[in-house]
């Protein structure tokens, strides 16, 4: 089927049902200015809530980066980055920035909120926003020769469109969070590995594409309902105790669990077939 | 001394203070119905009061499984995933439903309630079920061959019973979390050891059934005051602010710290004896 | 510069903007009294506020350890386990234990919140107390043969200092952390890197405190805005939902971005040179 | 229909639908001791399931009290408030302390857990656990001459059973809070009613129950997933964030919403005619 | 100025920097549809970044409501109250509703998250959603004659656009709350303002109307700084801890206290002069 | 007996066990400048833990003013109020503000961590940090001519040393709080006290004074085990879930409920004697 077309991603449907969304910048590292972070929440947004599409995989077109972060060159020319002149009052300054920078958050959270799971695969130069971007999918994978920063405070600032948030929560080492973020120094894919940050090291990034299309067309073979409960739920216990998330685990089921998915599920699980899922 | 005698599961206690868990039903790979998670709460509220238990061992009977899980066909034929027949209004089945999950859940999370700590020693086939009632044991340890899934996925759902709740709280690495909880892919020891779901791989089960009890032996010898408070501490932490959990713990040892064992602990350590706590 | 002299700690700043904290009574493993601990708050307290310091490494004098933890000698005749005398009201003995044990989390988290950048060097024996403190530092390294244990279940208590509370915030492997606080076992470096409690493991002490030097040399060369915001917002973040800590963060840079640091860092990028950023 | 009978309450269902649950000690002015809260958790957890119940009130039997609260008596011979005997371990009774507050605890949190609406009414000497017992209802209505009294400091203890959990959560004038908690001193019908902590006042008992009654009624005739979930959802409200509620809340009317009681209840509306809800 | 032209709300500018939206359907009671919730959306999130208006009141347009609610009528024939036909999958049915209630929260929260404080005017029938939307507002004020009711449980289902998630938040009176959304019931002036609902009863929507325009010009006369900070600082307290919203309080000043209006205001305060504040 | 001697408060103990803590500048309004507040630290840390007093009132010294808050001219000459200088970098001095802003929460909230409960007595001006201040009293009382307000925004700034953050959480009237805080308008006694701010209005200062005194009189006739533990519950309970302070709770009464004053009480309860418990 046809997807919709975009000024800066390349978005297909290699399988069916599985989206494979690109980056489209490549001439420039895949560098991020505002209006592709804009155009970047319309893309996940349209996902979310497509019927057709069960598993998204998400790349930097091209073979040079994933992206290289921030456009620094386009940020100093507008937005919060740019030099105030001389007069403006701080406390409205801030409350500009504050506005651009929730934005900014809203349009890399919907990584996050897509209700399909995300596969990122990282490869080539992934600093900065490449961090606070993979951070919001569900599985990362890489290519052996990823270089990876949380690069933000080599530009003067502490990284907030969602690395530092999310880095604690998604990898349990906090001596080694803290290093990378503290330093900004570029790690890669081993490293990447050991420390849980990824979860797969592919050889190159055709088979890390590959990797990640096999990976997608699997879960999209599976229940959709169960598919995107289990993504809702893990995500929900990350932010919430363990007694509130077994609450709303409870009522969440009580409507899912009546569909006719888990007797079809059943059913092919004893007769050895393959099921069909309706759309969701 | 003699152990309550139960349906479903072999209670015993091979060293003095230490209690094993055995699910028993090894002909059908020790998959649970109704009656034995709820037979299982009984079990583990029991040892949690018990004066006598020090620390726990949980595994399965026979050599094939610790358990395969959720005994789909007994499953498919009462509770909550029986298909419903024609009429039922949908908000009633509903409410029907969040009571069962809710009731499955607490009996599985007796686990973790249970005031000594508890070993589980996964072998065999460690599907669906064997994840939510491991990942509320204290310790997770498993043999070369265990085969484990977060299997619910391929049977049309969500996990409900507490997988998907705690594995984000217990794992560092929820990429790799992600991945296993949306394939329902089955992973080995190796791979379960490198992430931190289980801290030691033995050769087979005779050896880790071996090594739980030693470890148990151990934390039977130590003050129960210091080992219960641990486990209850550590829990409070998962779960709390550090500023909350830093509050609770003051209050917990200003009584738990005006016990005698705290003397007892600290002269043998001088005089290099062996010391002897009293019951809790 | 010249420091401030204490009594137990050798406070020096080897590199420009550096401080290199010691725990200074190798006679004794540099185990802790009271006295110490209460000092030590002044040391960070003081740290943080320095405007020439921009990173701190912790290390014990001496060879054989960075410290032994508790004096329990000194412990046990004074403070909250010296016994107490037969008739006193156990409610009232209570509320003074509490009083006791906040002041003394109240000293070791100083080392938390400290605002700069703390590199926590592990070596030699490293018991009790000193996971308590290396927990509350940002990062830990550690030489090849380090001792590490969470001992306090060996003097018949329940760590209440802080391991039980952070370590299952910043390693990702609860059923390593239940096995290591309940058995109070001996681990060493290669274990403690495994499962992420270092980030690093060195030869020796004298390749650790220069790895440590190095390191605090790279961060106190980068705008002290963006370390110490960063370092603050990664801290938030543990303690915070997500949804909570993105909000937090953009309020955070609404006037952090507005600093010149930006600028200097941005231009010196492009022009490949060395950025001076003012103090802090 | 006939009730289960119970030594300690008498339950009736005085309306269709509507259960009454009388303490039924009047001769003690309806004081507990521990048989009776333990029978009173089976009172509302069988009355939470019963699908021919959808409103419940909750009084005292006899004219002088709703209760006095602890039968001081009773509970200064057996439980935690005995006189512990000379040489036991302070941490040992603490245990045993924790676990009788806690199931305690639960007792009376049972009405709170209760998924049908009660609706308390408070007559005559309303001391102590009558407080925390009317605090878990979701509506309390008083009496004219009630004696109202957080009385615990009198007993020199802080209210463990809910009160001080409780009463900030649902009043909203925490100065009166501390001013009745602190003091222990007796207020009475007009107090309670201009602070909040109860919503209605009537002349005098038989008042107060036949209003009640005709409360319950009320309740009843409505559509029992829409009362029941009400309930719920303004429950969930009181501990978590708002986001966090509206998330919940969107999940549960995801199945409550398909409930044939919607398109019912909007068909009587408009034909005025009074609909008929089945059983929940 | 002019104000942008909506289909369902009349958006004027009564007074400087003071906007004035009216729900625009009186014939039909002000009853919302769908479409009307989303332009609802448009007009508040356009008015939180307005730097002309600096404080918003809000009514219905013509005497008998500030509006009746859903429009039910309309709500059966589209959206989630729509009788779903035959055959659909329970659980996509589900996710349905769940996407439909959240779009439609959002629409409502809109209100809370505009960042210039709204006064919202209750009059005539105020029912169901009224009650949703206005709890979203910093101040309700009402007329004597107004009609209040959380009409929800009346169609069948829970409030799920907010009343159940806020008004635990906003009214310390959790009796009453839960007697007027189990009951449904209308209630009026006086009993919302002996609770705390609103804050103040005017004679008749001319009056109301009046006296929330002069409010709204005093808070339009004081800086915009102090003012947005105050209604984001206490949104913030309501969800978080005191140590959670004291150290957000602290970073938000950070930037806020270096505005000029603290000086001006300061210095206008001496001089009695009226100061001038810069748009924000 | 003696009380230590503060420069900028008189500390009396017009009652064995109560002290009574009158801000003395009375010349000026009782206007605070920063050496002040630091000092009250040092007087409600004294207090908190002096075995001597089991309850403190807090009223202004002289007629006019509990205090007039802020001395806003003290504060534009020093401190983060005082005009920055031209060149000075934003996040520079941001970070100067939040330490500033945060050390002067810390002073304000020893009210509210004080051990000891707190009797605030408003009278006459009580502007601004008067309402800080109060709001972290246990109880508020005032008299009939007192003239409160929540100042800030007339200086330009959003109130952050606690009134933002408290306020929601002791008053249940959200309307009312947006209201004055917004508006910084002048509200008196009758207001304060329907909405619940104040829990008596009295007379005049002398009046207040008295009931003051005759309520702490009464608190300090209690057992301090009962009453402190009181303080400290209800205080959790504000900012926990009700699941977290039930457990909090049965924690803390684990080692209080093993008092001596249990059973002097209840003794004395019996024998209507008046008990003496022991200093805490």
């Amino acid at each position: 089927m046809a997807s919709p077309s975009y000024k800066h991603f390349l978005v297909s449907t290699p399988l069916p049902n599985v989206a494979h969304v690109q980056i489209n910048r490549p001439a420039k590292l895949n560098a991020y200015h505002e209006e592709m972070w804009i155009e970047m929440k319309t893309v996940f947004d349209t996902l979310s809530l497509s019927p057709d599409i069960r598993a998204i995989i998400f790349s930097g077109a091209g073979d040079k980066a994933f992206t290289a972060g921030l456009d620094v060159q386009a940020a100093s020319q507008q937005g919060v980055l740019k030099q105030q002149e001389g007069a403006a009052d701080v406390a409205r300054v801030a409350v500009g920035i504050k506005r651009h920078v929730q934005e900014f958050q809203d349009c890399v959270s919907s990584i996050e909120k897509c209700e399909k799971p995300v596969i990122c695969v990282l490869h080539g130069f992934s600093f900065g926003l490449a961090i606070d971007m993979s951070s919001c999918a569900d599985i990362r994978i890489c290519t052996k020769d990823v270089k990876l920063a949380v690069k933000e405070v080599d530009i003067g600032l502490a990284a907030d469109i969602g690395t530092l948030t999310r880095l604690p929560k998604i990898v349990g080492n906090h001596s080694w969070i803290k290093d990378v973020c503290l330093s900004a120094r570029v790690f890669g894919a081993e490293e990447a590995y050991r420390v849980g940050f990824v979860s797969q090291v592919l050889e190159n990034k055709e088979k890390a594409v590959e990797t990640a299309l096999k990976m997608a067309e699997l879960l999209a073979s599976k229940s959709p309902v169960a598919v995107q409960g289990t993504k809702e739920l893990l995500n929900h216990a990350r932010d919430h105790t363990v007694a509130s998330s077994l609450r709303y685990t409870g009522v969440w089921n009580s409507a899912a669990i009546q569909t006719e998915d888990v007797t079809k599920a059943m059913l092919s699980g004893i007769k050895k077939t393959k099921p069909r899922f309706e759309k969701l």
